[in-house]
This record gives C-alpha cells, structure tokens and sequence, in this order.
C-alpha cells in the first residue's frame, strides 16, 4: 500500500508543498488527496475533512497504513527514513547536520515572510514585494538570512547540501514566494532559484496550481479577485 | 572530544532547555556555556557571542568538533542519530512517528502559549494565568490541543511516546510554563507534568534557575523587578 498524501491548494499551501515535491522529486509512489480551502472556521469541509484524520486540522498530513504523520517536518522524515535507497538526507554527517538545521530554522522562522508574502503561484505581485521591501526592515532581514543560507551551497551548480534533499523541498516554496513578490536576491541565490524552477516536481506543482483557478479570499491579502495580477 | 551546548538563561531560555534536558537525562557528556542575556539588539554581548558560531544569532547551538548545529529539533535529532544506544527516538516505528510529530508540532506552533506565558521558573504567575485563561480564547484552545497530547500517552505512567525520548525534552519547557501560570489540566495531564518535574535532570535546571538571579526586563511582561512573584 503506497503512502497517502493530504494536501491543501497547490496555489496557496507552502506547507503542502514540502513534502509533496520531496515525494514527487523522488519518485516516491503516493495517493495525493487534495482537501480545498472554503475556510479554517471549524465548521469548514476543510476542516471536518482533515480532522477526520488529524487532530490538529492541517496539511499536511501524510497516512502510511495505520500510522498518520501530520507536520510537514516530520513527514518528510519519516519518508527519508523508510527510503534510505533516496538519500533524502546527505549521508555526510556535516552536510545531514546542515540541512536537517536550515529545514528547522524554515520550520520555526521567517515569520515577516510567512505573513507578508503568502504564496501565491499564480499571481505576480511583484508591486507588493517592492513596497514590503521598502517598508519592512525585518523582512529584509529575513531574506538577507535565506540569501545567505542559498548561496552557501556547497558548489554553484550543487543544492543546498549537495544532491537534492529534505531541504530543498523545504524551500522550494520560499523560492516560489520569491518569483511572486520579486524580492531581490544575490547571483548565486538566483541560480539556486533556477535549479529548483526547474525541477520536474515543481513544474508539475506549478502547474497544478495555475489549473485550480480558485480564489481563496483569506489567503489573498493583494488581491480583490482572481484575474487581478494574474500571470499570463 | 564532548558536545559543547551554548544555551541562554535558564530561567527564560524554553528552546536552551529542550536539547540541554536530552543530554542530561540520557546522561550524555557535554560542555555547557551559557550565554546570558542582556538585550536582543544587534550590539548585545549575547548577539555578539553567539553570533560567532551561529548565524541565526540565537541559542541554542551545538558544537560538535567542527559542526555546528542550531536550532533545538535538528540539535536534539543530531544526538538522537549519534547515539543510537539511548533510544531517544522510539524505535517502534508509529511511536517514533508520533514523537516526531508532536516535537514538530511544539517546534513550529502553539503562538500564544509561547506569546503569553513566557517561561518564568522561578516565578509564581497563577494570578497571570488565571486572567489570560478567561480572555484568551485561542489561548485555551492550545492548552486544550496539549492537554490532548499529554493524556495520549501509550500507557499511564509512560513518557508522551514510552520510554523518555526527545518528544519530552521538546515538552519539558510547556511544562514549566504550565507550572508558573497554573493552567488547568486534565488528571492524566497533570500526572504526566509530576513525572516530567521529577526528572533529575529538570530538578538541575529549575534549581540552576533559580540560583540565576537575573532580571531581564525583556522576558518579564508581568514582573516590575525580581523580587515580585518570586517562588519560595
């Protein structure tokens, strides 16, 4: 029985987002259940769906038989343990410290970024991320910190900590919310934003996303409707 | 060569506790250094110190030869790994999910209880507690989703996942906010807080605590000076 994956919009869930593509980039055989936002109130579907399963009523939640994995962190250890064959993980002691560090310091951190720029796949809001830029000195320090961590990467063309790993996927919805709010990053950041655009995985996502052409209003702070600031 | 922790005050330093608890309940040598806190501004001594080894500017870190691990989970899941004879995650493979989860949970959650009870161990906060538990509803609410971890356990007189693993290290701190602001508790979870305060290892660090006496004017939102509310 291969794992089942619980999911909230592809446009809108960084959260979702981790574990799906470490899954997908992997080429790890899963269910993908995706449960639509219409609200966090506690009558929801949303959330009367996702408590079925998990008491805390999030996503992710990853099922693997009659164990249930919520949190996106754990999820995605969960899965690297019982994959060892992927190397999810680097198998070099200083490199495995590093990225299981920088996927916490994502987990626990960045809270400017987390408020101020939700991701947004579809949408360019470039405009936004220039007044947030201009207005907000703690977000700039915040993305001075992920400049940082990204171009600290052990060669140019390498990722994070080497070969693809748990810490990418934990970024790659930064590197999204990046693309929608233009938010200004060194060279070698750059290249790392290209390298995880262009992965298969995050196409994919990408993709999905621009196809749910739905307009969730609590987690659209810029926008009045979906054709506003629509890319394409 | 030992681990070498850098922590903050233990009397206010919640994510210091977590990984300093682990090491010392499993008996595992390291060499503490504790940085006190004078300010969070960017020309503190504390910024100063702690800056030199980790970027993020903030305890607690790990020194290991020459890797350094920040953040408390990916800390706490180094040790684990290197000492695989102590067992600190479950080796039961649904136990070590769940103690995943929850430490997960705890690393990335729970606002107002981090918010509005900041660990004060040796201060009395009852009449705090008391207030905020009527007027803050989300409060309560996470209270509520903890007392539900707690009584959860796989037996009575377990530990959260069985046998004492990093999942109680990550709930030791809550317990010591629990203890100081006297938020009402189920019994099962209030059985499991006596376990949790009897431990040698948090006798160690309540009693280090105390033996602090440090004001710091920027923990305290309910205290004028250290006298009020203290314990004892």
């Amino acid at each position: 029985m291969s794992y089942q994956l619980f999911i909230g919009n592809k446009n809108y869930s960084t959260w979702s987002m981790r574990p799906w593509i470490l899954l997908t980039q992997a080429n790890i055989a899963f269910e993908e259940h995706l449960i639509r936002f219409d609200s966090f109130e506690p009558e929801s579907e949303f959330k009367t769906e996702i408590l079925k399963l998990n008491p805390t009523g999030k996503v992710p939640a990853l099922v693997d038989g009659d164990i249930v994995v919520w949190d996106s962190l754990s999820i995605c250890e969960y899965v690297a343990e019982q994959n060892p064959e992927k190397a999810l993980l680097p198998t070099d002691q200083k490199l495995r410290a590093r990225a299981r560090t920088i996927s916490a310091e994502m987990h626990s951190s960045f809270q400017n970024l987390r408020n101020f720029c939700p991701m947004n796949v579809e949408a360019d809001l470039a405009h936004i991320g220039q007044q947030l830029w201009n207005e907000n000195a703690e977000l700039r320090a915040e993305v001075a910190r992920i400049d940082q961590i990204w171009s600290e990467r052990p060669s140019e063309d390498s990722f994070l900590c080497g070969d693809f790993s748990i810490a990418d996927a934990f970024y790659a919805p930064v590197v999204m919310r990046f693309v929608c709010y233009q938010l200004p990053i060194s060279q070698p950041s750059q290249m790392y934003m290209q390298k995880i655009l262009a992965l298969a995985s995050v196409q994919q996502w990408t993709d999905e996303a621009k196809q749910e052409q739905m307009y969730v209003p609590f987690d659209e702070p810029y926008r009045q409707n979906r054709e506003e600031y629509l890319i394409d």
